[in-house]
């Protein structure tokens, strides 16, 4: 019978060379231009003009994101664009997938969408180091511009029945197919999976993470009203 | 034969609670939304990713325009939606009236909107009172974010003088259409008029005022290579 060995259980921690971080960083820009976009492009469906001014200022979050991971690759001395391009079908996939059909939806997905971007982000950042967490903790902190959607959502939603199991069939679909194209990313990025598994309890890790992701996701539907 | 009367040639300074400055806000804070939504429309254009974050970039700006405008409506005690929604007509209009039909029409209306504005800002401020032209110059230090289509527009026009004179043509009929709604908001609110007749001049500064205008955006023609 063989001990245990330590040394084994806490890998080298990572450092801010690996490539999976020029990855990440790029998969992260790509991911909030792709937002920008699909904020402005749902917020037509607004009822009015409040509407339509809350989700640009949610877009208008996303560019200043993408800007603290624009710079934080240049440094790295990244082509940007290029880099960021590889992750545009993963992304785009997403979106297509998940194209609202009614306002309601469309603010569902925005919560949604915000939140799991801020799971990750969390996450994610525990396991860098210092110098690539601060920047994606940087950007973590700029979140949270999606709570007028709670009160729109839980409005709705306690008056319609139909709406609630609608509304709450929609957010299962779409942490579902954000799980789906997370796993196509790191199927083809095999930088990425590395940084994901060179971090302190590896693989276990990313089981873990889906499954935190599953609770906290859960924790929102609560919030919006959608148990 | 009368003396000049120095007394009427400089009539009382605008104080901050004239009725024009909350309509003032309320204007420029829909144009900078509906701005937002016609930058990211007209991206749609855009032959590639970097073209679209450009625009994204911009498109945020604005909103960071907007939210100084709110902030100080809000300050003034004013409901903000519906103050700014007395000014839709004017702006979607222009914007209607200006939908460009390719990408080079769709930079060099970003690059002319931002520096009519950019120029509207800075006349503006100099007859307001401090306090409230603080708020018009914060807004306009964010402004200068359209530097990226110079490059751009004069390249396409170097190589073809069709383009030249076509988007020449283009850029005085983006002018022609603003001076023509600015118009139109004047006639419709007596307190804009107000308060652009109340500062040291009066009528005759209006007449400067578009005047200068012509004249700047005739420089920007050259600086964008189409004279």
């Amino acid at each position: 019978m063989t001990a245990p060995q330590p040394a084994s259980e806490s890998p080298a921690r990572i450092t801010a060379d690996h490539p999976g971080v020029n990855e990440l960083f790029a998969l992260l820009a790509y991911g909030e231009v792709a937002a920008f976009y699909r904020l402005t492009e749902e917020a037509r469906m607004a009822p009015d003009l409040r509407g339509r001014i809350n989700m640009a200022s949610m877009a208008a979050a996303e560019m200043a994101h993408y800007e603290l991971l624009r710079e934080a690759l240049e440094t790295r001395g990244v082509d940007v664009v290029p880099a960021m391009t590889r992750y545009a079908s993963a992304l785009e996939n997403y979106h297509r997938l998940t194209t609202p059909s009614t306002w309601l939806e469309a603010l569902v997905k925005t919560y949604v969408g915000d939140a799991l971007a801020a799971d990750f982000y969390l996450e994610i950042a525990d396991v860098l180091p210092d110098e690539v967490a601060s920047v994606v903790r940087g950007v973590l902190s700029e979140t949270g511009h999606s709570q007028f959607v709670v009160a729109e959502v839980r409005k709705a939603v306690t008056t319609s029945g139909r709406q609630r199991s609608r509304l709450a069939l929609w957010s299962r679909r779409l942490l579902g197919e954000a799980i789906t194209q997370a796993q196509y990313v790191l199927a083809e990025r095999d930088e990425l999976v590395d940084l994901v598994l060179a971090g302190p309890g590896g693989l276990g890790q990313v089981a873990d993470f889906f499954d935190r992701l599953q609770r906290t996701h859960a924790e929102r539907m609560g919030e919006l009203g959608l148990t």
